[in-house]
């Protein structure tokens, strides 16, 4: 007799990073023309030695460090956030409206499980991320896809017209990922005046906001002192300061919503890890400068992005900004089975876009994710090589 | 107009050890006499030198210790639990069975998502670990007590009687928290029987396995070949290399699981910090000869708490061993009640029955847990000392 197995879960499709890695099995890549990998958001360089040095420092010497901390995390670190936010959007945010997570993945999971049960609804732009459609779909919670127009930004009046009894909150990534658009201000603002007049959350998810192209805050909603009736903010220290595989994100939002998020955690994670939020806190106090270059790298590479693809025949450039290009490609070939193609034709490593839509959304045949933060100048170059030299 | 708030969220109850910690505020411990936190199952102490070395030596050398790694944990960590666990309870347990998690109560989270969903029941003898209690309530699944004798042993034949058709799983936590108890392999087997008679899950929870006073294996569940068919085994590294504050657990069970485990992981975690996972390694391959002293010393102290609280007038040892003694207090005070004066009258944190039995189980209110693990011999004497003298 088979164990029982959560429908749910069992319709909830497999990771897509993982799947995509396991394209990989059995092919081999001639050491002149090794894998070109653009499928992940993830720095393959370790942090700077001065925040390596840090954490050595804190596991020889810091005992808490090896210890149980409270839930929301670390004291210093949601003060430094608060501090540094307040600052940096023109705003009001306390120590007390900040807590930590293990990864920002975790502080969308635990700001959904305050919100969102069983038959609920969330409205989610497309393209979208797709561990955030897995969430949902896991906890019984209908992901209602917005359609963008072809500059991949969602509007406030279209998804107005989504809302139902049973919608709970809306979600925005900027800048966005899967689509690399940074949303402009005004966009953002609409969405929290719609969320407010129907009582549902607004959630952003600024993972990638270091890498913004613009300069000053990207939105003005903190500016506004009542933002924690409807703004929940998530943040991932993972891409700043180099820090993946160290799993530190965090949440703002308002004091009562906290105490739930901090059910969910205790069950979940009990606390962040302690070196994790050491790092970060550090990067913080002194990696601002550092930052600031890594984003003008960051920067020159999507420069180096918009130029290579522009000169692709057949191709469109859809999005581009922090980590990401979203591409059309000019094949008649569905892009899940284009991706493994191009891993054994091309050596390139990409995410189709069939991972970035709801199964029904036929756009995504056409479409490619490229996280190209990882590849230098001219990694990027024999990126686009190979991508021209292709033929299916 | 107040942003949504989920139901499910809104009636699970506060963590129980941070409602605890906030008890202290406000509250001044003389310097002669300190507060004796007996709260929580947290050792005070950071990991051995060697450990913390080899942390940090990882955070500075080993690039990968700081990126993203496999969603379902480290190779080498799963391969070594596959083979110390295969050794130490004489049966066949691949790599490929083992699964790591940021700490042990996110490996149960992990595992009820897989098998269980609104309205499924999973059976826990009482009294509880909180913890598993709060997450069912919050992902709608019910929690059907198995209420337990005067030795608080769980019975097979009387949890039978509780399987519905919705039953998923029975959870056992042995050595248990918070009853201390050992169970007997007989009762382990007894278990398994009847889970795999009736096609659910049996869960079980060696977080305290490293302390159990008896040798060899607690069970011989892994030495039927077919184990995976029924078992699922979750464990945590908090309490044998003093990893509180890393958060590495790990989750032993069949394959097609791991594939629905590394769903919800994705979504949660996306991977295991790297330094614990590191952290944890290092400690199975070095710290053998190290946790049998740690052992040694917990047994003392056991036996310690047990003619201590033996001798003290009027109360009963419920049940006592890895790093818990469970009592029965001679007062007529309900015990939440009475933890809260123990605090400012006593100078002594410990938590309340209430806070492991279903709230209209009236028996809670005679219980108290004590986490002895973290006081020595001077501190449990003058735990006792405080509350022999102790009146109401």
């Amino acid at each position: 007799m088979a164990l029982p197995l959560n429908p749910r879960m069992a319709a909830t499709f497999p990771p897509p990073v993982m799947e995509a890695r396991r394209w990989l099995e059995g092919v081999e890549f001639p050491a002149d023309r090794p894998l070109i990998n653009v499928s992940q958001a993830a720095p393959m360089q370790p942090p700077p030695e001065g925040l390596r040095q840090a954490i050595a420092e804190a596991a020889l010497t810091d005992t808490a460090a090896h210890l149980y901390g409270p839930v929301l995390g670390l004291p210093e670190l949601r003060a430094e956030i608060a501090t540094q936010w307040s600052a940096a959007y023109d705003g009001q945010i306390a120590e007390d409206q900040v807590a930590i997570t293990q990864g920002c993945n975790q502080a969308f999971c635990a700001a959904m499980a305050t919100l969102a049960g069983d038959g609920d609804e969330i409205i989610v732009p497309t393209p979208w991320y797709f561990n955030h459609a897995m969430w949902l779909q896991m906890q019984g919670i209908r992901t209602v896809p917005l359609t963008t127009g072809a500059d991949l930004l969602p509007e406030a009046q279209r998804a107005g017209q989504l809302i139902t009894e049973r919608t709970r909150a809306i979600v925005l990534v900027t800048p966005n990922n899967p689509a690399g658009v940074e949303y402009p201000a005004r966009i953002v603002a609409d969405f929290m005046e719609l969320c407010r007049r129907h009582g549902i959350a607004l959630i952003v998810d600024e993972t990638y906001r270091d890498f913004d192209s613009r300069s000053g805050a990207p939105h003005d909603l903190f500016a506004d002192p009542d933002w924690d009736d409807t703004l929940i903010h998530l943040y991932s220290f993972s891409k700043a300061y180099r820090l993946t595989g160290h799993r530190v994100g965090a949440i703002v939002a308002g004091r009562d919503r906290l105490a739930e998020v901090e059910k969910f955690l205790d069950t979940v994670a009990i606390c962040p890890n302690q070196l994790g939020q050491r790092a970060a806190l550090w990067g913080m106090r002194n990696l601002g400068q550092w930052l600031a270059g890594e984003r003008d790298e960051i920067l020159a590479r999507r420069a180096a992005v918009q130029t290579g693809l522009t000169a692709l025949p057949g191709w469109d450039l859809l999005g581009v900004g922090a980590y990401f290009a979203y591409l059309r490609h000019p094949y008649a070939i569905a892009s899940d089975a284009l991706a493994r193609r191009l891993v054994a034709e091309a050596g390139v490593l990409l995410l189709p876009g069939t991972m970035f839509r709801p199964e029904a959304d036929t756009q995504a045949r056409g479409e490619l994710r490229i996280a190209f933060a990882n590849a230098d100048r001219a990694g990027l170059a024999a990126l686009f090589g190979r991508l021209a030299a292709f033929a299916p």
